[in-house]
């Protein structure tokens, strides 16, 4: 408890957060960068202005319901900074992001089920005990979000929604510069958010989440539904009878003119599209931001949800709200983390 | 410019905005709220800490390209304040909800076509030249939501919605005690969200936006509809063969029983509570609060609108994001505005 206080003394002397001057009076100072995945844990150690300096990457151990897992994170980080030879006074403080609801304030994580964790792990505390520096924590979407702005297709604008398209489909808000967590730290549902009421059946319990069309599970149920409608001859009909397809099939052959993956992907589309016009409708900001797994295929993909956004933007917003395919890729995470501790 | 100087720093030397105890700082003195619609303008006098203690109202001269109204509203206010021997000193600011595109830094209005003015106005320019104090102006949407945040259903929460429902549907949002006004001043246009792709036409160009089904418009549009399609004895049917009915008409024969204007109502409920469902899986506000003319239907209303939003919001959120009615009434506008200058 002693050391807790001295460092955070000593953290303010050096680097007050709420000072404008932070990164300046840091020049010189690292923060580590934490991504907190179902399978790795990547890490970083950055510089003051966003700059990846060493990274590295652990294996997640899930078993006996996550019980190593950050453990394993404090280990490999001391042993890095041992190597590396960083002394703990020159770092500023650790950011992560993880999967599940994070309470920001408490420090806390709870219903990471992809981590084996079944109930709330009291995380900050443990780095807090092990390091002696400032440790912040949010939401994986929400971290990456921070990233982009800061370091990617964001170009450090003030507002600006980023939209992560793998399993799911997990958004991060920034409004003026900080990200919005809500009243309960439900903030960014966006998943969940009805796009065709009484669609396909979601994991939550609802219909017709955006996540249920415009994800890549999304892709797949729009393909059987096509697959089992059409009369087309189709590349992707004679693929998906002689084994199994994914997103990136129907992306790929969508690209290559298959009628049947481009009508799977036209209407992938209209559903994207028509939650970017919500969104930009609801918060303005400058940008929204594709990314995520399925954003690979790039922009093939942001040409085809454009043409369906601005269907539905209001027209005054239309040219205020851009798109945007993300940047950054596997190290938004890293670097996202790090600007929790220094925007 | 030099009384503007000197008031500028006499207002920071007694009460800074930013200081947490700026209401303590003031007491005593007084705030003007000013309500500017296109029929009337409603001015008060306020304490520091939001009670009304006088006010009145004048016509909204929209003639001329509304030429006259700001002239009208100063001179009507250095009359009242001359009249109640309030001394300019004893005021710590001005608010003023006002029509269309309110730029806030600027302090101009564009688009406020109700009131005439086709072209860009500056009307924080005249009011500081006219009284020398601190004037703040918002749009009116944004100034309801400050009000019901204040003294109103919002309950001080620091995440609030407020959707008026009028002839359209207008929104102000609060994320952490702030209002949101997005990257280029366009948030909250959460009437233009397309709730139908393909419905309604809207005034906007877009067709099946939230404005063409849940406003007293969206009811005429439903009524149309319903009345063209149903068989059903109907009292409503009965009224509109015999003359003009309204939006108050279909709330009340659907209170007593009337199944026609039952199905529209429940039809407007759908959207409603769809679109409260995306902006609670969205930004996890503590309340959306439900207000404006229409939503004079009170709890009947909120009841059916409450039913949907259970369908579509994520059920993690259901309990987090409580639908309410506005209790302010039409004093919202003056108390936000003054809102805008304290808080």
């Amino acid at each position: 408890m002693f050391i807790l206080i001295i460092q955070a003394d000593n953290r303010d002397e050096i680097c007050p957060k709420e000072n404008r001057n932070y990164i300046g009076g840091c020049y010189g100072k690292k923060i580590i960068g934490i991504d907190l995945g179902g399978t790795t844990v990547k890490l970083a150690v950055l510089t003051v202005e966003g700059a990846i300096e060493r990274q590295w990457s652990i294996i997640t151990d899930t078993s006996e319901g996550g019980i190593n897992i950050i453990g394993d994170i404090v280990a490999t980080l001391k042993e890095h900074l041992h190597k590396f030879q960083i002394d703990l006074k020159d770092i500023v403080g650790i950011g992560m992001g993880s999967p599940g609801q994070v309470d920001c304030k408490e420090g806390t994580v709870t219903g990471a089920y992809n981590l084996g964790w079944w109930c709330k792990q009291h995380v900050r505390s443990i780095f807090e005990d092990a390091f002696g520096l400032p440790f912040y924590l949010d939401n994986d979407a929400n971290v990456a979000a921070m990233g982009e702005r800061w370091k990617g297709a964001g170009a450090e604008a003030d507002d600006i929604i980023f939209v992560t398209l793998g399993t799911g489909v997990g958004v991060g808000i920034i409004v003026d510069g900080k990200l919005v967590h809500g009243a309960t730290a439900c903030a960014g549902e966006i998943g969940h958010i009805v796009v065709d009421p009484g669609g396909f059946q979601c994991t939550c319990g609802n219909r017709g989440c955006l996540e249920t069309v415009a994800s890549a599970t999304g892709i797949m149920n729009l393909t059987k539904v096509e697959l089992s409608r059409s009369q087309a001859e189709s590349q992707l009909k004679i693929l998906a009878n002689n084994g199994k397809i994914d997103a990136k099939d129907v992306f790929d052959l969508a690209k290559s003119g298959d009628v049947l993956a481009q009508a799977i992907v036209d209407r992938f589309a209209f559903y994207l599209g028509l939650a970017c016009g919500q969104l930009a409708n609801t918060l303005n900001p400058r940008y929204i931001i594709i990314g995520g797994g399925v954003s690979k295929a790039g922009e093939f993909l942001k040409n085809k949800v454009e043409e369906q956004f601005s269907n539905f933007v209001l027209p005054t917003v239309k040219d205020r709200t851009e798109l945007r395919l993300a940047s950054l890729g596997n190290e938004a995470g890293v670097i996202g983390a790090a600007g929790l501790v220094i925007l």
